[in-house]
């Protein structure tokens, strides 16, 4: 995005030519190496971890922003302890921009064969299923049974749902893709009915940006095809920079014509005793103590310990692959102890 | 409706105004009441029950159908055994029409205060409650799990479901209005989260024309501020005349401008053993020897005779009112068999 576009996409949601659009995506770089590039010369853009170049860009602006007024207008905080917030105050001074060539998918479709798709894939993989009202469920963990029941309850009205995985970096700790996409693989083979997921998966950062996030979550979905874009609570939010519904207000916020893609938006999600059943906030009459709650600390120690989790918070088919990942992880880590106090011996 | 509305209801689901109507709404007579009647004069149409009139009518046509045409039209099929065609063939041979003074709302306003509500009430309960999109649960039944699911499923995307209760005639040895009314507040009131639901009752016989008479409910709820009309399947059957999804399809059959109010189409409903959840028939892969499935004659036989009849299908709370109701209903009838029996010594 050039300055223009950048400032409108900050500060009114729409780019320079009146295209909705709630999230800069820009390119920066150092003083030095900006210096260095003459204007409208053609540079390479290469990923940093493995040298590969992704697009040549031909650089028509060179920029600098206010970083602070990028993010108080997405991340509404300029707080540096926010992760987004970090990476924008991490970003070099000079914002770079042009037309892009783009050489690379940056190996996700050879890493995710039958996962990745592009938008054009999606929508020709719905097409050919007969469906015309699909809601996109995202997702960036295993999914467990309220996951599920957010899933099913846009099934119960659509024609289909997609599963979409972020497959974008990680943090350290976070469950590898592969293991993530595995217990959602065997979750859709046991519990849902055929032809009524497509499971994919699609490359994205996530910059917790909550409400502004949401929207761009949407965009990207309306993109591939979908109808509905499922919000659960705090979507794309990170400790309590937002409020629980921002994500849903903010759809209410936008001009009507902003979005064709409609928020699918559902409350808090749990096992309730009472109910003898899965419910939320807003199909449940009943009090904390009669529903299950497990936070994502407890259910790791259970995982790591061999613990038994309520099959009511999770299928005992995905519980099985996260257990056999976090032991192969504990196992690793005995092995790498027991080797470093052999060599220091 | 005169002869043209309806020629054009029956033909094109149309009046001759071009507002959209899905079934006939006549007034028949005999042909020597309608002899006797002078063009334009005023008659009083008064309710065989009680004897009230209900309203007074300027008789400004006089005309006879070709009853076989409206029900192939409106019930596809002249079988006498289906009771809308009986009905229609049990209807005098003329049929009258003119303008209309209405005179009564036939006791319900007073027999359910509180319950019985007009389009106009409704809509102003749904503003004072902030709602703006409703869906609408039709009922001529207790709910059980099932019925509260379809709810539930509505209320997670929606501000909240009118529950809606019919008030119109009954078949001998159906349950009373009073009873199952009494049923679904103890299930709101125990099951549902505050200010979720509606419940509310309207007076409609019914004619069980399936996907025409899903059409007319939707039509009415349109009417009542709704934005949805729930359909399970085979809405508004009987027996086997239509397909278990004919009432969802004819939506998509009719002109998009037809209707405001949307379909909210859900499939066969129940709990699986397998899923541990209320499910659909779109919602779970498992076999229905996974689901609990108990038949209207088998819960009716269980609640008379005091057995057992699993929470999975239906409230504790719900089930105890029935079964008081189903077991006075047998008190009573032994009482009678005892009584004849003595006055037969």
């Amino acid at each position: 995005m050039g300055q223009v576009d950048w400032k409108g996409v900050c500060d009114a949601m729409r780019t320079s030519d009146g295209v909705f659009w709630p999230m800069p995506i820009t390119l920066s770089t150092d003083r030095v190496t900006a210096g260095g590039i003459k204007p409208n010369s053609e540079v390479a853009l290469v990923d940093a971890d493995n040298g590969e170049t992704m697009a040549t860009m031909k650089v028509a602006e060179k920029y600098s922003i206010d970083k602070a007024h990028e993010c108080k207008s997405v991340f509404r905080t300029t707080d540096a302890e926010h992760p987004g917030v970090k990476m924008v105050m991490e970003q070099g001074e000079v914002n770079l921009a042009g037309p892009l060539k783009v050489l690379s998918q940056g190996g996700f479709p050879e890493r995710y064969p039958g996962l990745y798709m592009t938008p054009a894939e999606t929508r020709a993989t719905f097409e050919k299923m007969g469906w015309s009202k699909v809601a996109a469920f995202q997702t960036r963990n295993p999914m467990h049974r309220s996951h599920e029941y957010l899933a099913k309850v846009a099934i119960e009205i659509c024609d289909g749902v997609l599963v979409h995985s972020l497959l974008g970096n990680l943090k350290p700790g976070d469950i590898p893709a592969e293991v993530r996409t595995r217990t959602i693989s065997t979750l859709i083979e046991k519990y849902f009915a055929p032809n009524t997921v497509v499971q994919s998966g699609y490359p994205l950062d996530m910059r917790y940006a909550g409400p502004r996030e949401a929207l761009l979550h949407a965009v990207f979905r309306q993109n591939y095809g979908c109808a509905y874009q499922i919000l659960g609570r705090d979507h794309a939010g990170v400790g309590s920079y937002y409020g629980p519904f921002d994500a849903h207000r903010i759809f209410d916020e936008i001009p009507a014509d902003a979005l064709e893609i409609r928020p699918m938006k559902i409350d808090w999600t749990f096992w309730c005793y009472i109910c003898g059943g899965m419910a939320t906030a807003r199909t449940c009459p009943h009090e904390d103590k009669d529903r299950l709650l497990v936070s994502g600390t407890k259910l790791r120690k259970a995982l790591s310990e061999g613990e038994q989790v309520a099959a009511e918070f999770s299928r005992p088919e995905v519980l099985q692959i996260l257990r056999e990942h976090y032991q192969g992880l504990e196992a690793h880590e005995r092995v790498e102890v027991k080797l470093s106090g052999h060599s220091a011996r």
